[in-house]
Order: C-alpha cells, then structure tokens, then sequence
C-alpha cells in the first residue's frame, strides 16, 4: 500500500518548524507494512495543495495531509478537499455539541470562530479529536483515501492511533499484497566507512533484501528491508540478515529498532540492580534529559546537578579548587571529580562527569571549542576520555551525551 | 528566486530521521529573500529522483538537494546527476588530496571505499567540504542552479554558508526583482483564538502583507509576510504591521524572530544583574538544557539539581518529607520547596521548581498524567502554579520547560 504525505503550511516550507510529525507519521506506518513513496510540503495556497493531491493520487493509494485545519484565515485544507471533491460545506450538529463541551471544560463560550470548526466536507467522514475542535476528515474513494488532521502533534498522533492506523491495517489485511517491513540494528563507537568495510559487500549476502547504513549523533543504524508476501517469510529473511551482520558487527550492536542508548543502558541497569547520576557542565542537563526522557527511569536514573559556574563545582561535587585554577575546568581531573563527586552525593552505582566547551566562544589553541572530557565513575574503575567534536554548540552537546552514553553502555552491556 | 528542497534517504522517507535540514535550509534561504516553493522527501531511487528533479525545474530557479553523498552502496545522489546532466564521473586530483589530509589527520589510511569520494561529476563545481569526506555539487546552468550537498547536518551547513547562501544572494541582487521577507513576532500565554480575536480581521489592515499564527510549546508565533521591490519599502511596512499588532497584543509579545524564551529571559536577567537556578523534577534536565542552550548563559544561569526521587527532593533541596508524605511529590508545596531550595543552594535571585507527572504511568484521578506544579521563587514573592497537560511524555515535558520560562519572562520583563 502506498502512501504519500503532504504537510500544509508556510511555518514548515520557510523553515520555522521542523517537520517532526511527517517523521512520526512515516514511522507509524512503515511499521504496519506500508510504503511510503514521498513527502512533500507545500504553502498555505489552494491551486498547489490541488495540484499536489493529483499529483500523489495517480501513484497513491492513500494521501495523509496534516495542517491548515485551524480556526484562523489561512487554514486553507478543508476549502480546497471540499472543492477537490465537489463537497458543500455543512454544519456538524455533533461535532457542534464536541465544541460546546471542549469550551465548557475550558470555563469559555463558544465563539464564532471556533463554531466554525463545526463546519465540514459533506462527504467526509469526521475522525473524533478529543483534545482539539478540529476533527480530522476522511475521503475514502474507490482509487484513493485521503485524510485530512490538524498539524498539532498531540491531536494528529491521537487521530492516526485512534483511526487511520486501525483503517490502513485492516484494508492491507484485506489485500494480501507483498509488503516491505524494516528491522534496525543500532551500533555505537565506530565510524559509518568502518563498519562498511567491517560488514563487507551487503550484494553478496543480501537475496533482494536491502541494507542502509545511517549515522547520526549516537551512532550508526543498520536498516535492514525486507519484502515478501507473508509474515513468516519476513520473519525468517529479517533474520537471515541480522544473524550475518550481528557476526561481523555484533560488538558495537547495543540495541534495535526505536530503543535507544538511555533506554538500552537503563535496562541493563535494572538488570544489574545498578543506579547511575549525572554532573554536567556543557550539557546543562541534557544528558539528564535523555535518561528521563525514559519511562520508568526512576527505577535507576537517581539524579543529578547541573554545574555551570567553578563554584558550583566545588561546593556542590567537592571538584578541587587548585585542580580548576592548574588545568582549568576542562579538564581530565575535574571531568573525573565531577563524576565521583555526583557519585558520592547521590550513592549511586556510577557516576557520569561531562565538561567542556560547546563554543561557539570560549576555545584556545589547546582547548578548542568541541573539546569535551567525559567521566564514568564505577564501583570498581573510572574511565576518562578526551573528544573533540565540531562546532555547532547544538551538536557538541548532542554528541557529548552520545558519547557519554556509549561509555556508559560498554561498561554495563 | 524561487527555491525547491529535495531531500534523498529512504531513512527521512521512512521516519527514522525527522527532516531537520530542511528546517534549516528553508530558513536560511528565505532570510535572504528568496521563496521556498515545496520541499520533498524521495527515496534512495534514481527514477524517482530523476523525475523530481525535472517536474521541480519547470517551476524553479534553484533546487537544493541533501542526502545521498556518503561513500555506501546506498548513496545515489552523485551518479543520477551524472546521468541527468550526461556527465561522466572524474577523479578529482584536488579532492583527493583533501581525503588524503583529511584521513591523515585522523590517522587512518585511505581506503578504496573513501578514494571513490573524489570521483565527481565532470562538469560539476565542487564545493568544498572541509570537514566531511564529500565536496558539495554546484550545477550552474541557464535555466537552473542544482546544488547537491551531504545529508550530515555540519556538513550541509558548512556547504550553504561558505558557497550557497553568498551565490544567491549575489544572484538575487543581479536580479533586482520583487522579494517576501518573513518576519515573526513570538508571543507566550495567549491561545491562539484569543490572539486571533484580539487583533482582529487580518485583511482589514494588512494592505497584501499576509500574517500566520504558528503555535508551539513554548505560544503563538505570529509570522507577518511582507513583499516589495526594494529593502525600505519592505522594512517601512514590517514596521507599520508590526506596530498594529504590538498595539493589539503588546502584553505577550517576547521577542522576534529566532529569539527563543531561554535567551529573552537570559537578555533581561543579565540587563536586570540577576540569576537564575533550577531543580527540576519531570523534566529531569530539560529547563537547564534550555537555559544552557543559550551561548553565554553561564553570565545569568548558575546550576542545577535534577532532583528524580523524594530523597533527592529532601537532602538536595530541603524539602519537607512530612509534605512529600502528605501532599506528595507533585504539589504546590514541594514546587515551593524546590524553588526556594535550588535559590538558596546556588544563591540566585531565582529559582525555578517543576513537579509533575510526565506519564505515561503514575497518573491517579486527583492528579492525572500531565498535572505539573512550577514555582518561580523570587527576591521579593513567590510565585506557584498547576498546569494540566496532555498525556504525551515528551510534549508533556516541553510544555513544562515552555510553562516555566513563560512564568518567569513575566517577572524580569
């Protein structure tokens, strides 16, 4: 089943959002076994969102648009669906009592402008949102569906969940097609060419299956292809492939599919009946972030400190005050004594110190921006290591949490 | 100059990347004035690549491509333009030096599988790439610029700043035609609705200037679009829309453009000779990273304590373990505690303390998943609040950070 996504709006095209729900929704339904042939983002503007549609019907079975489904001028995507398919739009008593409601819970009247959200298509079908006033519309035709949602993340996950997901799966059921599913092997600790060469000439081991190696801050994902008619083939191709490459890579391999370093490192944690804390400086928080973006983290992630300033160091993690004045705070030392010191504070199996400079000031000759010292504290060892990254502060501090990360996963593995 | 993105990966196609080079090209070119007509997303396939490009040429000036330069079997973007434009592939003496140096430095040889980088397209300019192991690609014909760049975000960046960015603007300045500029201006605790009732119809003031409501966590942006032959004509009308809207919704108005809360809060606080620090529970680092994602933050932002367990809440901050007991962790008054806690330990003129429960599990009837308590304890009052939020973790967690610095923008304003 192929499938197309068209994101409408201008805060996409000019760049002031990133695009992240066309990720989610890709994601979603590559899952379920659909191909997802484009992504296309348009402007506010109805002759291009026309054109477009026609466009992705002629190689589509399904369409799935988000945006411009909001109470405000230019929200332009129910007008062009409705003139797409010579629909009059019409007043939705139902949809009109959801409105009632959502502003009654809210403690507001009903304006004019929100009541015109109660108006829809009069051949689509309305996709319950329990969290907004714009339901999502469905055009289910002979050729093609199309579904229209609201751009708002929350509201469009709940409308994919709660009905196209459910819709997509059961007409693939229906069509007994061969479908391509993709299974990912994360690696972490080696360079994407290493790997390559490492695994060697995928054409001589792959049977049609397909392999994409993909790189990003920690680490390189394997994306393994597979298509073939039923589930069983797919299984057993899926693991023809992954058994070759887990031989040749199977030592940087830490997980699969959506799991990630914190999540993978936290698991073995609780396996271990082990707990870990984190000090960070150039970070400010972020490798905290990643652990507790975890759910259940509390189970092994006990806390941390945040230590922006020299003083902060000392008082709050016992860092040396000669060491900070002899070799500075970027440094092999205070990267260690942060990472005893937060270690101690909070009594935790391992303790993680992070310190160096994101830039984009703040670099020397022997200290660049993107030298960052990272320390695992352990029962039994510590391990320091020196980095040197790029540039972008933004991605310093993103890799220095990679690295961080997969310090912590060789010691727990 | 009308622009177009393609960005090549099965990887962004399929959701396992969210597109964020996209974002940042697309805001980069329409800084300079220029009109980014679509963005696409293809597959790692040369037929389909191939016809993007020539449907995209019909309606475009210039097409920018990411993805695809990498040294792997997947990688396409460099012989389908080959191809396209009848090339053959070449190998560069001068690139081959750069890979030389570039392994040397990290002392590693050249490897068969890196030397084919330096094969390029013949009648391709390269663009040089000082930290990646692929040149950009600049196609300069009569009808169509065609830039191929690395999907590595550091990479592309460098490419657009050094060689791109300059080209067009060069280009547009020959050209001497009318251009849209975009300017925004960012408001926090207004909805959407409401901001749009208060200011009124659009189309009663805006004289063929167009105005958006873009909403995200941390409020609503209102993007006000401007198009005239020359600069002054641009910026005398920027001005006169964007004093009517300062005149209607002045009051919650932070900033422009890509000023974010953190660093508006950040601006005033250093203009104010005043601190701030941070105990965070359920966004377990994210303020912080917030705070510290701002370069010089470390002049305004003292530290931090991610405070995930009630004995962390207790010995870190001080709160009461008679109040944990009885009120439990996500209340008023352990917020209250974590703030003044945090204010005291780092001895700041404020302290922030967030409270809430993330999800997706810990949520009872009195205090379902989404209740978060922030407090922002000050010199002279303390200010606390509840906030209900969906049912997303992640949302839940940035809607936090997004509540937090609201709160305290409208004290150091």
């Amino acid at each position: 089943m192929n499938v197309a996504l068209i994101t409408i709006g201008d805060e996409v095209l000019i760049g002031q959002i990133i695009n992240r729900n066309a990720a989610w929704i890709a994601d979603a339904v590559t899952r379920i076994g659909c191909t997802v042939v484009e992504h296309c983002v348009v402007a506010d503007d109805s002759s291009q969102l026309t054109q477009t549609i026609d466009r992705l019907r002629a190689s589509c079975d399904v369409l799935l648009l988000t945006g411009g489904l909001g109470p405000t001028h230019d929200d332009i995507t129910k007008h062009v669906l409705a003139e797409y398919f010579g629909d009059d739009l019409v007043e939705s008593a139902e949809w009109m009592e959801h409105l009632r409601l959502w502003m009654a819970m809210r403690g507001r009247e009903i304006t004019l402008r929100n009541a015109g959200q109660a108006l829809t298509p009069s051949t689509a079908q309305l996709l319950t949102n329990p969290i907004g006033t714009a339901p999502g519309l469905l055009f289910d035709r002979d050729d093609i569906v199309i579904v229209a949602m609201p751009g708002v993340p929350d509201e469009m996950k709940g409308i994919m969940r709660d009905h196209v997901l459910p819709l997509l799966t059961s007409q693939m059921l229906e069509g007994g097609k061969a479908v391509t599913q993709y299974h990912t092997l994360l690696t972490t600790g080696i360079a994407e060419s290493t790997l390559a060469d490492l695994i060697g000439e995928p054409d001589t081991f792959l049977n049609g299956s397909s392999l994409a190696f993909l790189p990003n801050y920690q680490g390189v994902r394997l994306r393994i292809g597979v298509t073939a008619d039923s589930q069983q083939e797919r299984d057993r191709e899926r693991m023809r492939v992954a058994s070759i490459l887990r031989e040749r890579a199977g030592r940087f391999i830490f997980g699969h599919d959506d799991q990630t370093l914190a999540s993978v490192v936290g698991h073995h944690l609780v396996e271990r009946g082990e707990t870990v804390s984190v000090a960070e400086s150039c970070t400010g928080g972020l490798l905290g972030a990643a652990f507790t973006d975890v759910p259940g983290s509390s189970a092994w992630f006990r806390g941390g400190v945040i230590t922006y300033s020299n003083m902060a160091k000392e008082q709050e993690l016992g860092v040396s005050s000669s060491d900070l004045l002899r070799v500075g705070a970027v440094s092999e030392e205070v990267a260690l004594q942060m990472a005893t010191g937060v270690q101690a504070k909070y009594v935790t199996t391992y303790g993680v110190g992070i310190t160096g400079i994101a830039g984009p000031d703040g670099g020397t000759p022997g200290k660049p921006v993107g030298t960052v010292w990272i320390s695992v504290a352990g029962p039994v060892k510590n391990t320091t290591v020196r980095f040197q990254f790029g540039t972008d502060r933004r991605i310093n501090r993103e890799r220095s949490v990679g690295a961080a990360l997969g310090m912590l996963w060789k010691i727990v593995r």
